[in-house]
Formats: C-alpha cells, sequence, structure tokens
C-alpha cells in the first residue's frame, strides 16, 4: 500500500530544509547601519520554527501536480508573516511572552521598539519574497500571482490574524462562548493555514473544485491546529514546547478547555482533523502528505 | 505661459479626494467582532493627513502619460504604509508622541496593543490593495504591477523605512555625523517617497530613462521633505503641525539643525528640492505639477 509507504519525517525535513535555504539566502545582510533590526528578525525566524505554514503551501502545490521548488520563495514569505505575528503577540502589551521556542522572545533578547519594527520588517519582507523577481519569473501566470498574494494579504489584515489577535486580546478575563472562540480562531489561525494552502494550490496551477476541497481542509486544519496549541497549554511539556505552560490560564484567556472541559477539547480536535482529511478525498493517493500531517499535528495531544 | 496657469491647489485638491474616496470604499468595514481595531487603523487613516505620498505616486503615473485614475488603489495603499509607520513610530517604546495632526496618537485614543495591531494591518491592508483585481483589471503588464509592488516592499522594509527608524532610535542621543543623518534620512522617508513617485510611473509605462530621472526627482525630493520636517520642529507652528515642536531636542535625535544649525539646514534644504526640481528636465512642461510640489514643500520653511 502507498499509504505505508510515506515517510512524513523524511517528506517534512526535505521541504523543510529548502525553505531554511531559501530563507537564508534572500535574508538581508545585516552589514549595515539598521543591523540591530536585521538580526533581530533574523533571531526569531530562524529560531528553530516547524516550518508548518510554507511547508503546507508546498504542499498544496504539490498535492494538485504543481511544481513546488518553483515557489520556495512565496512558501518562505509566508512564514515571515509567521513569525512577525509571533513577535509582535509576544509584546508586553499584547500576550507577555517572555519565552518562545526555548528561546527568550524577541523584545527580551532585543528590545520592545526593536521587536515592533523587527515585526514590521518581517511583514514588508514577505511582500517583497511574494513578488522577487526569482519567484515572478517561475510562474507563468502572473496574474495567478497577484491573487495568491492578495489572498494572503486579506488574510493576515483586519479581516484576517489581526483582527483575531484584536478579539482574543479583548476577550481576555470576559466571558465568552464557542461562536465567538470559533471566530477567533478561524481569523487568528485557520485564515493564513487555509491561505498558506490554497496559495500554494493556486500557484501549482489548482481547478476551482481543488481550491474548494484544499480551503476546506485548510480551514479545518487550522481550526485543529488552534485548538491542539490551547491543549498543549495545560496538557504539553514545557522543554518540548519551549514555552510556559497554562499561560493562557494566567491571561484567563478564551479557550476551549476552559469553555468545554480537556475532554471534549481532544475531540473537538480529532473531529476538525478528521473533516480536515475528509477534504482529501478528491486527490486520492496524492493527498496522502496533507493527510499525514493532520494526523501528525493531532498526534501531539493524543 | 503655461506654468502661470497651473493650480497646484486645485490638483492637489483633485487627487486627494479621489484618493480619499478609495480609501473610503475599500476600506474594511468595521462591523464584526474586530470593530475595536478596525476602528483605530480608520482613526488614523482619516485624520487629515496631506497625503502628499500616493498623490506623488499618481503625479509619477500622469508624468509619463500613465492614466493616473487607473492606478488609485495602488496610490491609497502607499498611504496605508505611511499611516501605518506613523503609528508604530508614535508609540511610547519608539519616539512616544501623544499627539499627531492636531489629535491624540492611535496608543492614545486607543491603546498600545490596539496601535500595534491596527498598525499590522494597515500593512496588509496596504498590499490587499496593491493586488486587488479592481487594480489587477487595469493594468495590462502585470510584471509591472509586480515590480511596483517589489520596489515598494523594498522600501519600507529592512532596508528602507523599517532600518531607517531603527538607526533614528539608535542614534538619540549620540553624537552623530552627517553621513550618518543622511542615511537615515534616506532610509526612513526618502525611499518610500521616491518608490511611490516610481512605481507610479512604472505603472504608467515610463521608459528607464524617465524612471531614473523621477528616481532622482524622488529622492532628493524626500531628502528636502525631511530636512524640512526637522525646520518646522523648531520653526513650525504647533496649531498648523498638529503637534508639539521642539520634540526632536527633547529626544536628543540626530537631525541637521543640531549638527549644522538652522540657516545652513535651510540652506540644504533648498539645495536638495533645487536638485530634484533639476531631475524633472526631461519632461519639459509635463514636470511643472512635480516642480510646484517640490516648491511647496520647501515654502513652508521660507
Amino acid at each position: 500500500m502507498v499509504q505505508n509507504k510515506f515517510d512524513l519525517d523524511s517528506y517534512l525535513k526535505e521541504k523543510s530544509q529548502k525553505i531554511e535555504k531559501v530563507l537564508e539566502r534572500y535574508f538581508p545582510s545585516e552589514k549595515n547601519y539598521a543591523e540591530r533590526v536585521i538580526c533581530a528578525g533574523k533571531y526569531s525566524l530562524f529560531a528553530g520554527g516547524k516550518r508548518i505554514r510554507p511547508i503546507l503551501c508546498l504542499a498544496g502545490c504539490e498535492v494538485v501536480g504543481g511544481e513546488w521548488e518553483k515557489i520556495l520563495l512565496f512558501a518562505a514569505g509566508i512564514e515571515c508573516i509567521h513569525t512577525y505575528s509571533l513577535i509582535h503577540d509576544d509584546l508586553p502589551c499584547m500576550d507577555n511572552d517572555d519565552f518562545r521556542r526555548g528561546k527568550p522572545s524577541c523584545h527580551k533578547a532585543f528590545d520592545e521598539a526593536t521587536a515592533i519594527l523587527a515585526g514590521d520588517g518581517l511583514q514588508a519582507l514577505a511582500f517583497y519574497f511574494f513578488t522577487h523577481p526569482d519567484l515572478v519569473k517561475n510562474i507563468n501566470n502572473k496574474i495567478k500571482l497577484l491573487k495568491a498574494i492578495h489572498f494572503i494579504s486579506k488574510a493576515v489584515g483586519f479581516e484576517g490574524m489581526v483582527g483575531g489577535q484584536m478579539v482574543d486580546l479583548i476577550m481576555e478575563g470576559k466571558k465568552g462562548n464557542s461562536k465567538i472562540l470559533k471566530w477567533i480562531h478561524f481569523n487568528k489561525t485557520a485564515k493564513l493555514i487555509e491561505a498558506s494552502i490554497v496559495s500554494g494550490a493556486l500557484l501549482g496551477g489548482a481547478t476551482s473544485k481543488e481550491l474548494k476541497a484544499l480551503s476546506s481542509y485548510g480551514k479545518n486544519l487550522g481550526y485543529a491546529f488552534q485548538i491542539i496549541d490551547d491543549l498543549l497549554d495545560i496538557l504539553g511539556d514545557e522543554e518540548k514546547l519551549g514555552k510556559k505552560i497554562f499561560s493562557d490560564i494566567k491571561k484567563q484567556k478564551l479557550t476551549y478547555p476552559q469553555l468545554i472541559g480537556i475532554e471534549k477539547t481532544k475531540e473537538l480536535a480529532k473531529k476538525y482533523t478528521e473533516k480536515a482529511i475528509l477534504s482529501l478525498i478528491p486527490f486520492k493517493e496524492r493527498g496522502i502528505p496533507l493527510k499525514s500531517i493532520a494526523e501528525f499535528l493531532l498526534h501531539r495531544v493524543y
């Protein structure tokens, strides 16, 4: 059976190594007066992230038959956006987290002003990557590239990640419900994950039917992802996570474990993972990598 | 003579009104849970800015014979970036300015977290505008649009505005020299002004010779612009400026007035303005609007 032969570890390793190389190659040189902020951006970007979002972007390209190596710069840009969002989320006036991936967070290793600017620079760098000549020449249909950038920029803006983070902060210490919590998860987390896969698929030449299936996969994976993240804040291992656990509880964050308890939350993560996997049916065996990624993420809490 | 007939006031008014309309029309609706951050973004975006950068973008398009009304969304995106940079610059850990355009700055009217997120959202919104279908359909050569976005994203990133703001902060209270100050002005201010004009020209179908001339105009105008800004911090009228004067001195910012005195700084502003205007020679009479804009900016201190 094909499924048994699939080796997720090698799959993730190959893709993340390629992403790493592109990030290193295209990151601005720190040899100028602005060295401090460039170093801060690098510090967070190369802090050992799993590169899940760019891998999903490449996988989205591959599952529709596209050449994923051609869109590495696009995938790398997505990781820049993700990293910027972590740097800003960790700031004292936001989630006030001193550690990230086992290291002092950016504003602790540098200072607040530098961290804000490093995040700003990383967001700009993402769009610099998305429009880099070395990427543009690989994409025959430039309209698709513009569409992919458009989709990402919406997913991370006021009507996406930024809006989600705002409401996540607003709801601290307040009585919430699952409707608003789902909205937060969708905006804060699921939209960028969905956009990562969909943009990769778009650049890989997906049909509209394929895009729809992958959008559903991405959304449901995104929900599962955030729910698992909330569970790990209670069940996780601090050393493995690289950050303190119980931080959501301390901050009185609105989370599913707080709302419906741990067991029901675990079931919910499983439900969304299953829904994500079901969306892959049209891809038959080609969907195995995306299926394995969804299972892999879920198994961190099962 | 044609020059006498040119009415800068009407020119600026027509263009800024069109920009205003596009910003209003395309700004996300605040009717969702994230209302707070969307309102904060709007608060700063519609605080009465002069829209100089987007006007320069439209003027850059027009001077090379392009149809400027086709690129209004692009120009509007540039204003979003400029506004985001003001919001972040005003933060307590950066320039700590409580007033902007005669109103409490964003973090004062809202709070720090909201202000940081509003800035982040505005940067994303810029790239959302740059790739909006309503703009894309107007630009026949999509590669040019991608190039214009690439140019802007570089100008506002680590190797541009973000880097410039970092060094501006680093140099507070330190002994500087004109070499490093010129670098700060170039990166913090001139690169975005240059990119505004050049991107507009690129989208308007400029030849490489025209791009070169406008790049020189933009850079020199950018230098003049920042020098005039520093002079206004000493010579300006608080009510007109909408912010306190002498703030650079209080923060021990590195500026030309501090380095070479007011009179020599005024001469420098004039010199850069003249250099900018000289770059317009190839455009003959078509360059009059850009010439008038440069003179208009200079006359705030002359």
